[in-house]
């Protein structure tokens, strides 16, 4: 491991620096200043974070979704402007983060599979849209997907050391989100102020949402089956409140593996970072099974949160499906979040689009991008006429 | 894989083969026949099921501990009488299952392991005793310790794929044995009987009042500090009810895994005989979190369970008070389940035992066999005089 300390710092490109996953990798970073380099800082919004990213990190490259940002991102890091696939696909990387959110993350994820390139891919909606052609672009270009969600991240610990093919199910843990224990007629009232106070992760605002309906779950196991190569009648999904056990593997000879620790996200982004190193976090242990005392498990209430069953659903017709779903659901949590759509009517919407749907004959780039442009006018158009 | 399950039958010589483990490695073995072949058979007593395993194994070797079943075995199986020794460092055994109890493990484990043979270790006194010299042999002579206790079993699957600088705390689990839920007065006056009412698991007589006094899990806790090179400064021991979570290793990022299953010996026998492979157990999946409900953690009460503590603080010593610790235990277990000495005794005689010990200069066989015999007469008269 000594090799690993005494090379060249890492090379990172971190696409959408300024969201949860980006300000989580950059104190990770902060913590590990000899092994990592950020050479590109890129976000869609908040572009005084984003200046005051590359003043303290000074990257090479920067891009801002607010272009009229330029002049003043140049002025406070000398960086070059270079848009996300240039960022993801540049011969100086060594790792990207795609901390992107919803479809943003996909082109760039493509590009930088493609250059062969480590990509910690914490955008999950890439792997839902199109995690057929994401695969391929990593077996041709020989780069590698390192997962950071704490469930994925939690499988992949799982399976380090084990063959593929010993693999008999994977269990995801769910939080439950923020309702987990409203009544449907509860569920009905819920402001965006409530789906945001999630009982256990601290994260951005869309994904908070896509807990509480739990359609974030469907997500994971779509993301798992593309990630590790198990078909989605083998990811199961268990209901877990403590969040302490991130998800399990169970083997063809009845062993279970699972990975434990405190819900941080900084964990599995240092388990991802540091891959194939685990390098030692110097605060003292924070975890503590005594403490917690106990740890439970239920099935998750499909009936109450039926956008689960929906993702499975998507996952399971394959295609442009997901993509539907993934764009949908995007558009009408943004909807439900600035108060034109009720939270039951997230997964009203999933469930009609994905009805209404007609898939491509073909699963190519353009047929994917095709069909979450479809999804998102479709979304737009139903929250403008039935709500 | 497939190069594993097309090459020849490995070749098991079995040491202990009437008792739990024993009993239970040929039941593993049944459902894989094409995968072993038992070449040695013994046991040191019941004469009668081990002709029956001769008879049905067809073994080149056996060897009784009754040596008046010598003729009748031999008729039985056509099987050349062997002592443990010879079977074990026989030169066509490829893998030895050592499920013998107590101290009678230790010169065949040896043995073993100067042979170069992978040795999947069952009777845990072995390391207990002699540590230090066991994994000396093995590093000597080439060969392979497979932990089959479920807990070690546990702490291994953990590590596959993982460095061993990687690990910052090993946490055994411990179901809390028969008298878990006692009071110090209700232990005063507990039976043999109620002592072999194990909560969880199905084992031997000795083992199970071990579990009962919680000197297993100090037992344990040595063992895997030379399983696993870890000071026994960070193994803890945590009691856990249910016996679904096996074990549980922390990492130096903060990441912890862990393995579980049904309390069921046969998972770890079938782990360790078929490793590096994982063999397809074909029943159904009877792992069921959500069946589970609840897993539950507490710390295990050193006060009401001196045993444990008293086995720790043997470890720390080092040297031959755990050879000391493992014989009078064994010694005071035989009085116990004989009716010779109440419950709470043994671990008064164990902390006596340690006490009045003087630690040889050097720990090599000699020492440790000294030690042991030491201890079995200061335990045999301690019973006359105290009690």
């Amino acid at each position: 491991m000594s090799a690993h300390a005494t090379s060249r710092p890492k090379r990172l490109v971190i696409l959408g620096s300024t969201g949860s996953i980006g300000r989580q990798t950059l104190e990770v970073v902060c913590g590990l200043r000899e092994r990592f380099q950020v050479i590109g800082l890129s976000a869609g919004a908040n572009a005084t974070l984003l200046e005051e990213q590359a003043r303290e990190f000074r990257p090479r490259m920067v891009w801002s979704g607010s272009e009229g940002e330029r002049t003043a991102l140049a002025a406070a890091s000398g960086a070059d402007w270079a848009t996300l696939e240039e960022q993801a696909a540049h011969p100086d990387a060594d790792l990207v983060v795609v901390g992107t959110v919803g479809s943003a993350g996909l082109m760039p994820t493509l590009a930088a599979l493609r250059a062969g390139k480590s990509v910690v891919l914490a955008n999950k909606e890439v792997l839902v849209m199109a995690g057929a052609l994401v695969t391929q672009a990593a077996k041709q270009g020989g780069g590698e997907l390192l997962p950071v969600d704490s469930e994925h991240s939690a499988v992949w610990q799982c399976l380090w050391g084990e063959e593929g093919s010993a693999v008999r199910r994977i269990i995801l843990t769910a939080s439950g989100g923020a309702f987990r224990d409203y009544s449907a007629e509860d569920l009905a009232r819920v402001t965006p102020e409530d789906a945001l106070n999630h009982p256990t992760w601290e994260m951005g605002r869309k994904i908070t949402v896509d807990s509480a309906t739990l359609v974030n779950k469907g997500f994971e196991a779509i993301e798992a089956r593309w990630l590790f190569d198990v078909p989605l009648d083998r990811i199961d999904v268990v209901l877990h409140r403590e969040s302490i056990v991130h998800s399990l593997v169970e083997f063809v000879d009845g062993s279970v593996k699972a990975q434990l620790g405190e819900p941080d996200m900084k964990l599995p982004i240092r388990v991802a970072l540091c891959y194939p190193e685990r390098v030692a976090e110097e605060r003292e242990s924070r975890f503590d099974l005594v403490r917690t005392g106990a740890l439970h498990f239920e099935p998750p209430d499909m009936r109450r949160f039926p956008a689960l069953g929906l993702a499975l659903k998507a996952g399971r017709l394959g295609g442009t499906y997901p993509a539907v779903l993934a764009a949908a659901d995007e558009a009408a949590v943004g909807h439900f979040l600035a108060g034109h759509l009720r939270f039951s009517d997230i997964s009203i919407l999933l469930d009609e689009a994905l009805s209404a749907h007609r898939a491509a004959a073909d699963t190519d780039v353009e047929a994917v991008l095709a069909a979450d442009a479809w999804a998102r006018a479709y979304a737009d158009d139903w929250v403008q006429t039935k709500v």
